[in-house]
């Protein structure tokens, strides 16, 4: 669905200048042996019974598209800080690695690898930053949003957080980790354009507020756009407008739904139900807005709350609650020796790892083990090969994400899922990685 | 300084879908009047005594571009929501508009219209999702950069933050909102060649690990980069990693700051201090990261903490502790008649507003008074024209706009610059405000 260029796709100086400082550094030393990185999180935010992996896509469109054009190198070579021989090199640089990871809608816990970068330690230096960018970003979205789809049942659920996303991408992103994660819809028109997510939209306050009269605005709507019209109540009295609702419908008007943006909503939404029941209109659905999150939406829904639709915006496109994840990109090994950082409650894992998960009978995680790529343990291993010398492997589709995240939050056990104070899994570690550590640690004293 | 097209320019379709809904119902209807809106915070948020206006250089980029090119309308098309006549109509469709805005870097407090847009009611109204994407974000990183900005009172601020921001155009544009509230740097290249932002970078700890030995880490480091050599010294064991560099500065290499970025900065900056200067590296000076906000800050610079420079990330750049702004873009006018609307908890005032801010002989805020336009009160207007008929008139440079903002923090009373517990200012509302708001509470009934 795409027209032209991603709207995603960013320049390779989108990055911190340290990557082209020790990129270059690498280069002239001859450290160009084989690295390997992996993205992990490192404690789980509060609140967070389990995260889900997301934005995986956008990295390996980074990844294959990875080049310093002409108008980069002109204008690195005009800041002075690189040598003619440097910006050659960089003129060069393409992304030839190996990637596994985690398919996005998995869930996963704090210090399991989701993302292993294997390639050249300068191009798998160089894509730290925009490689946490992406997945930081996505992840914690998604993982709000799959607790917002927890708390909703079988509710409908829409995006409506454009306008308080951190700027353009935000936007886009955030609209298409809601729907990984089992949103219906969103209001963001060109996340409908360039994600095929379903769009979904109603009626702002002004388009009340520009008619001399709220009935005159309702039925003005409901001719122009029979096909969906949600109308707006709360402008001025949510309870008066009902009744005009109501009266539409007798008229023959076509009301599909009515929204609810402010107020008590579960007070509120009980009784519009039973005026637009008691007028007849038993099929216009109930839609509710404002300020919502998985919190809200849990309490609206156990207190019975006849709403048949939430639309979540600012808590879930922001996070808010945990607008960031405590995520990094670490170097596990080099030139074929494996490396720890062993900074002040950072310290590493070493080596090329990856997450073994056994299920119980009833299909809900046991447990999760982290150990070694060639561990021989039983259990799932969670990180897949998905690119191979730079080049992308087939990938599943949107909708095929969706469909593997939902089945992945039935994996969840209950104390995960749980909204308010759930608990989280924390992954054991094997023998060998225990025994890799402390053989690392006595390398590098 | 830019190349091609700005990273931050965006299809018009990045909207959300009711403004296009709600826009061509108003061209079929011709409700094409003048229209007013405002865009304004309805709430501080917790532990901000002011907030600083940032943004409005992109918005007037958006409004000058804003334009449905064929791609758009095919696409539109085939959704099937709109008619070929509404269609038409798009394509057509600019902002002819006028703005009044507080100039970038002014300081500003809850209910006070930041920017006012006028223009036929289809073009303000589409505008509205954008500009509150990019007000909000903007003035929320500017409100926390000038709080570390305050914290950190001379010492030197870099933006860290681009990893952990929402996506590309965040990084870029947080960057943007750091150096007007005052940040002497940023880490992220883009944002130093799209806004001539100063660059500045250190080393990743994978540098280190890259090398058998951190102490030919260090050598290879300042020798391929002896220009700004900042060593990052906290991968294995900080203070012998400062004997290092000590015994480095000895042997003549060039060792221009080191950076700590875990552990307790206070106790390890006054250890690392005193191993440095008694190894005569009186000229070395201290970077300090790692989760910093100002509340850190404040509390290692109130303390004594000999660190020269702050390099502040994510919770600069997500606004951690208030990752959004109560902010709203509201029609408050249309076809002159002033409108309201009264939502619970969501009131707003009507008509066209002006903010009018006294000042005491010390050059501090004494009050500011939020009436008409056409108010006659005394006081500095702090909404001034900055487009018209749909062309910006001439804005003041990045520069200009930070020194503006470094004016306007020296106008904050001491309570709203506090950096825990601050108390705001509360606007007063003019006599003719307060006229209006009733007349029309009798009008809209």
């Amino acid at each position: 669905m795409t027209q032209g260029p991603s709207p995603t796709r960013t320049s390779v100086l989108l990055t911190d200048l340290y990557q082209l400082t020790m990129v270059t550094a690498y280069q002239e030393l001859g450290l160009e042996q084989e690295a390997v990185f992996e993205f992990f999180v490192r404690r789980m935010p509060a609140q967070r019974g389990f995260l889900m992996a997301a934005g995986l896509e956008q990295v390996l469109d980074y990844l294959e598209a990875l080049r310093f054009d002409d108008a980069d190198l002109r204008w690195l070579e005009e800041t002075g800080r690189f040598k003619p021989a440097a910006l050659r090199r960089l003129a060069a640089l393409r992304f030839t690695g190996d990637v596994d990871a985690m398919p996005e809608g998995s869930v996963f816990f704090a210090d399991e690898p989701v993302v292993r970068v294997t390639g050249p330690l300068p191009e798998a230096q160089l894509v730290e930053s925009r490689l946490i960018n992406l997945l930081n970003f996505q992840s914690m979205v998604a993982t709000k949003a799959a607790r917002c789809r927890l708390a909703a049942a079988q509710r409908s659920l829409a995006d409506f957080g454009m306008r308080r996303a951190h700027g353009a991408e935000a936007a886009l992103l955030a609209a298409r980790a809601c729907y990984v994660a089992g949103f219906d819809a969103t209001a963001t028109v060109e996340a409908g354009r360039e994600f095929a997510i379903p769009l979904t939209g109603t009626m702002a306050h002004s388009f009340i507020q520009a008619h001399d009269d709220e009935t005159a605005a309702f039925r003005d709507f409901a001719r122009i756009h029979p096909r969906s019209v949600t109308l707006l109540i709360d402008t001025y009295d949510t309870v008066r407008a009902a009744h005009k609702v109501v009266e539409l419908a007798r008229q023959g008007l076509p009301i599909g739904a009515v929204r609810l943006d402010s107020g008590d909503l579960a007070a509120l939404s009980r009784e519009v139900r039973a005026l637009l029941d008691a007028g007849g209109c038993v099929d216009t659905r109930i839609v509710a807005s404002g300020n919502l999150d998985e919190f809200s939406i849990e309490t609206l829904v156990n207190g019975g709350a006849p709403i048949d639709a939430f639309g979540v915006g600012t808590r879930l496109d922001v996070s808010s609650d945990a607008p960031y994840l405590d995520c990094v990109y670490k170097l596990q090994e080099f030139a074929g020796r494996p490396r720890r950082k062993r900074s002040s409650g950072k310290a590493t894992w070493p080596g090329r790892k990856q997450v073994f998960r056994e299920m119980t009978a009833e299909g809900r995680i046991r447990t999760d083990v982290l150990g070694l790529v060639d561990d021989d343990l039983p259990g799932r291993p969670m990180l897949q090969p998905v690119m191979r010398g730079g080049r992308r492997l087939p990938q599943p589709t949107l909708d095929e994400i969706r469909v593997h995240a939902r089945q992945e939050l039935e994996t969840l056990p209950e104390e995960c899922r749980r909204i308010v104070a759930p608990l989280s899994i924390e992954a054991h570690h094997s023998p060998a990685l225990l025994v890799l550590t402390a053989r690392v640690d006595l390398e590098f004293p």
